[in-house]
């Protein structure tokens, strides 16, 4: 019987999808392990999100020794992905490109996103044998390390609308989760630095995301989600004025709103934005988790 | 703000997606308490799966006092869905209508995907707020304790190919998976009585669970968990005559396939069965667990 897998027994490349994912609040965990640090916290996965393809390619075609790590058509420089790479033993082999329906830098989780589909594309395409939890603790550990993301790997390998109840990677952190599919509408101003965020004081952060995390577990219903993370972003004190001015329009309009951690980016549910004259962009709460595509 | 979500403040009603799942291999795993039982094993869950719409029902409607299920139309007793009923507070206002594109009682775990789907659907229609892991809690010990399932309800959750590590209900057994997708056939002859093999001497069957398991662990690819499962399937005893022939019909042609934990049905990867001259039905791995719909 042979061991090989579909896609990766040929010259054809391998991809994987990962949902965007959109944190409302955290708590940021550190730890000396990059498997147990992390965060507590809740958010949603979207149907839109980044879809990664390795290929094997010959080492003549990277020259400096680093694999050619591309989004969106633009050459990149992205840790995490060289990380997972290096990892599974395949930088000098394999070439990836992204494409992602959402904008880097902005709390949209895309950093993990290329880390996660880099780890399960790379693993088919080289036939690496490595399990689930195996390939989402490397690209946790990775993004960790590059201070890139605490939680948005967890989460994106999940799918749905995740509740981290604990920082970590899989078999460390457990993960719960909102029982529903919604519209989801988000607008982007700019990007946030996650790191310069948490050079700072996260005592605040702390208290402010234990409490929400708090309330959702008492009552996990995506209302509840919504309503302590607009909570958490103004006691944390992250919001930005054009973020505050967006969320309370959407507030004012009837609908509900708060903040993307961390990004200066505005999420509703259902139509809140469109309803309050934004030009927003419109998905779905994704249903599955990361995964290969055909 | 409203607490009310989508579906549930309307008179419509909830429909929540089950995928089927096929256990390849598994170990039984008694315990007094049905959140700690249950089963290790590994299988796949299956774009092929069970969709469970929930309806609020006035009493009179169920002058017997039990709720009304149906399944493809016809009305049934299944006690697990009932018990979720119960164990949400909605018994005596609950209308339950499944439809399968999968056979009963043929290893499936359609019994499974209806005290899920139940459960997901009844509580976003009365507004129960349970997280996902309460809910696929209360399904699994309704499973467990009806004697239909040991280990359905938790991978169908998951969904993909789910590698159960510990028996039981979530925070108790841990999840890993085989992070692939792939085309599935398969073909049923009958249906086999999950509670009298467990009733029988289980001892070969768990330590054959137990081997297939270590060495799906050691290498977690899908050419591993269909050639685990095949040596479990002889191992264990549970291989019938029909089922023996269909298996060993495909592996001759070049296939790989084994038997559905506890059904008289084979499964193969990609077109094995086709190849080998049977008429069979495909579908594919689910990369989603089990979600509410639109």
């Amino acid at each position: 019987m042979s061991e090989e897998s579909g896609s990766g027994t040929d010259g054809r490349p391998s991809t994987a999808f990962v949902p965007g994912h959109v944190t409302g609040f955290f708590s940021p965990c550190p730890a000396a392990d990059p498997a147990i640090a992390g965060s507590r916290g809740a958010g949603f996965t979207l149907t839109d999100g980044v879809e990664v393809t390795v290929r094997m390619t010959d080492a003549d075609a990277a020259p400096d020794g680093d694999a050619v790590v591309t989004l969106d058509g633009d050459r990149i420089s992205m840790p995490p992905v060289e990380t997972v790479l290096d990892e599974l033993g395949v930088a000098t082999r394999a070439r990836v490109d992204a494409e992602s329906d959402l904008p880097l830098g902005t709390g949209f989780g895309v950093s993990g996103a290329m880390a996660l589909g880099a780890a399960l594309a790379a693993n088919d395409r080289f036939d690496c044998a490595r399990s689930a939890n195996d390939l989402v603790t490397l690209a946790h550990r990775a993004e960790v390390e590059a201070g890139t993301g605490l939680g948005d790997v967890v989460a994106q390998a999940r799918g749905g609308v995740p509740i981290r109840l604990d920082p970590g990677a899989p078999l460390h952190g457990r993960l719960d989760g909102v029982p529903t599919t919604r519209r989801v509408e988000y607008v982007t101003f700019g990007d946030l630095s996650t790191a310069e965020v948490l050079a700072g004081d996260t005592t605040p952060l702390v208290r402010a995301g234990d409490t929400a995390l708090s309330r959702l577990i008492e009552r996990p219903t995506l209302p509840t989600l919504v309503d302590a993370s607009r909570r958490f972003a103004r006691d944390a004190g992250l919001l930005t004025d054009r973020v505050d001015e967006t969320v309370t329009a959407v507030v004012d309009a009837g609908g509900e709103a708060s903040m993307a951690m961390l990004g200066e980016t505005v999420f509703a549910l259902d139509s809140g934005l469109s309803d309050a004259g934004f030009d927003a962009e419109a998905c779905r709460t994704c249903d599955a988790g990361a995964h290969l595509t055909d």
